[in-house]
């Protein structure tokens, strides 16, 4: 067998010790596949006392995290550090300026320096490998960047943020509110103190920004992603999609359409009989629609030690045997900024939400704001109440510009009729 | 960019020609990923004159397919023959001889002499690839080869013949037999004149044979799997199991499990809240559960001329980035057959259905064998009626030996009440 893949690892949180801990129980068996075994020599983390339930005998200790770049002997660094900037994007940038390769979980640090980090690694020929940052333990950066590498794509959506669908699975089973499923997976340990990263969606929108540029071969471009999370889903949105044949799901959905290059994070309406309305609790799901292969469909665990570390240590079996290829689908000196697609020239279905005064006239209103604009009504119900016992007047709108929606939604605003600010949601399609 | 990969393409049936045309239409895309040209130089075919849609002009047509082999210039050869043996396998040794890359969609080839050619492949220094032998587009031989690469398998197991499922999911769906449902997929082309491998599970056998390699690194072993198709599933079968909260699908299923490798292909009861029970019409589907990433699950297309040709090319493309690694998980001369599990002495659940006379006495008689074998019942429906009027009896047990249920059966066996052979089927876990 050859010699081992060497690695330093910063971080040594939750994903860091799984890393850890999968190396070590399955360590024969991963080195029978990766041809070599892979040891972990150096290790960085901020507190050398805490006891994590993992055995560091043997490996070095580096107080200094960006050290560990060019710590002797280093064939790879990981980094699990976490955040776009700070910490770790110093010790990417310094591994990559060793000559070294990079594996890391970081979402936010490829999303918003992937490029110059992938033209970096591109230029000095190491890999730069991010399986664990998109959907967790799901090789989907694989499925695209390979295994689906024949095709071009029309689309690739998915459910990239399993707080924001547990959060949703729970109110739509237990028919509870928002807020208090939050507090309740907060207190739980499922979502972060400050859950403002998973709930509006913002992490959701970093692991959208990577598969986009994978799919459709344009540079990574995070900040042209429009972004809504999950905070002003009711209760009544739920019961009334339902009704309607429904299930409200934070999907993360790029095309090339409108255009340009289409990325939106946001709650949508799927249709029960659509893969991803199945996805329940804290998966993930991935969907990518090819021109030869149709529509591929993903499914797994998109957070945890467990899943996390097996995209890592993926990552790493694939250095070992000898990774080859671009970082991102093709070379990133090749990638373009695509123009940003026209949202409001997209066509399909959407679902609107109103809170309304009960008294006469109100649906008038409504219904005449949406002729007006030119939205024409699929089907409306008006049976549910929001908490403080307004009424709430839901529709599906037929397939139409979204601009027009817009439109109606405009001519209602400021109406004394409205006791809320509407809910817009589109709705999925294939 | 580098110089172009040159392939020589065997057998221009629905999948090579899918092949040409998906290489023609997305050639400059595939370019750009795969950083170099993938350019057909050579074909070979029974007909040269069938007008096939694609244009062959500028490629070698070869008359004698094994010597494609040696073609002049030809980098890598892909087989798309079919057969286990003949003159697929011809070539496939001709071209592993001649220090060539082989790609092939040809399951049947890699089940029976897989290991064999894996052999010679890694001693001869050239990849053998075949995502598309398995599940056809999507990319799951990836998934675990790589992908997953890092977790011990509980399991492996998926939905792997779109002709069955799609004759099972429209049985379900129009109550229709199993022989109208056949005769009109033969009609519409969706299944073979000779639809034996299909529907009889042989070539759901020859992939879960290379996903239990895959799985558990051991030789591939298609002997020992127990395989059973879908002929003798009734419409009444369907019926009873959607009464019970299932669905019937023909599932493989391999696992370490009872003293060995137990590989058996099966229809199964589904539980509806799992999602192989939502896998519909002729999309394959496959699930992995992994120590570390937990359960994985990948459906899409498994057939047809688009899905197989992208996963084709998948491979073609990771030749030309420098494929690298084992044919199979680990080096096939590392692999060793497992032994055979005891199938008898797993532990599940299962449904039987009998066909019985109207008769008093019937029922105690069966509840009499299964007190007698030790089979606890969960629950029974008696409701239903046969083609030929005879009563359905249907049940599914307390989880328990399989043993205990064989011996059951074999208690019954010539008895007077039972109008046709007993089914059991198996009821799917996690």
């Amino acid at each position: 067998m050859a010699d081992p893949l060497n690695i330093a690892l910063a971080g040594l949180g939750t994903v860091g010790a799984g890393v850890v801990r999968l190396l070590a129980d399955n360590g024969d068996l991963i080195a029978r596949r990766a041809g070599r075994a892979i040891r972990v020599v150096a290790v960085s983390a901020r507190d050398r006392t805490r006891d994590r339930g993992i055995d560091l005998s043997g490996i070095d200790w580096v107080d200094d995290t960006a050290a560990l770049a060019e710590h002797s002997g280093v064939d790879a660094v990981v980094e699990v550090v976490g955040g776009s900037d700070g910490p770790a994007l110093a010790l990417a940038r310094r591994t990559i300026a060793a000559g070294r390769s990079l594996v890391t979980a970081n979402k936010a640090m490829i999303a918003h320096h992937g490029m110059d980090l992938a033209a970096a690694a591109e230029a000095g020929g190491v890999a730069l490998k991010y399986e664990a940052a998109v959907a967790g333990g799901i090789p989907v950066i694989k499925g695209l960047r390979e295994g689906a590498a024949a095709n071009r794509f029309a689309h690739v959506y998915g459910i990239l943020n399993g707080t924001c669908n547990h959060i949703l699975s729970v109110m739509e089973k237990e028919g509870r509110s928002f807020a208090d499923v939050l507090a309740e997976a907060q207190a739980l340990g499922y979502a972060e103190a400050d859950p403002a990263f998973d709930i509006d969606g913002v992490d959701a929108a970093h692991k959208l920004a990577i598969l986009a540029s994978l799919a459709f071969g344009t540079a990574i471009d995070f900040d042209a992603i429009e972004t809504v999370g999950v905070r002003h889903v009711v209760e009544a949105d739920i019961a009334e999609a339902a009704a309607l044949g429904f299930r409200i799901r934070l999907v993360g959905v790029a095309g090339m359409d409108a255009g340009g290059l289409f990325q939106r994070v946001h709650p949508h309406l799927v249709p029960h009989d659509h893969p991803l309305a199945h996805v329940s609790g804290s998966l993930n799901a991935v969907v990518a629609q090819g021109d030869a292969v149709g529509r591929l469909f993903f499914e797994g665990r998109g957070a945890g030690a467990g899943p996390t570390a097996s995209a890592v240590v993926a990552d790493l079996i694939d250095l070992a045997r000898g990774a080859s290829g671009p970082v991102l689908s093709m070379p990133a000196e090749t990638l373009e900024r695509a123009a940003v697609a026209d949202a409001g020239a997209r066509e399909g279905r959407a679902y609107l939400r109103f809170a309304v005064a009960d008294r006469p006239g109100v649906l008038a209103e409504i219904a005449a704001a949406m002729r007006d604009a030119g939205v024409s009504i699929e089907s409306l119900i008006q049976r549910g109440t929001m908490p403080d016992g307004s009424v709430v007047v839901a529709m599906v709108t037929h397939r139409g510009r979204e601009a027009c929606v817009t439109d109606a939604l405009g001519r209602l605003r400021g109406s004394a009729s409205l006791t809320g600010q509407p809910m817009w949601m589109p709705i999925l399609e294939d």
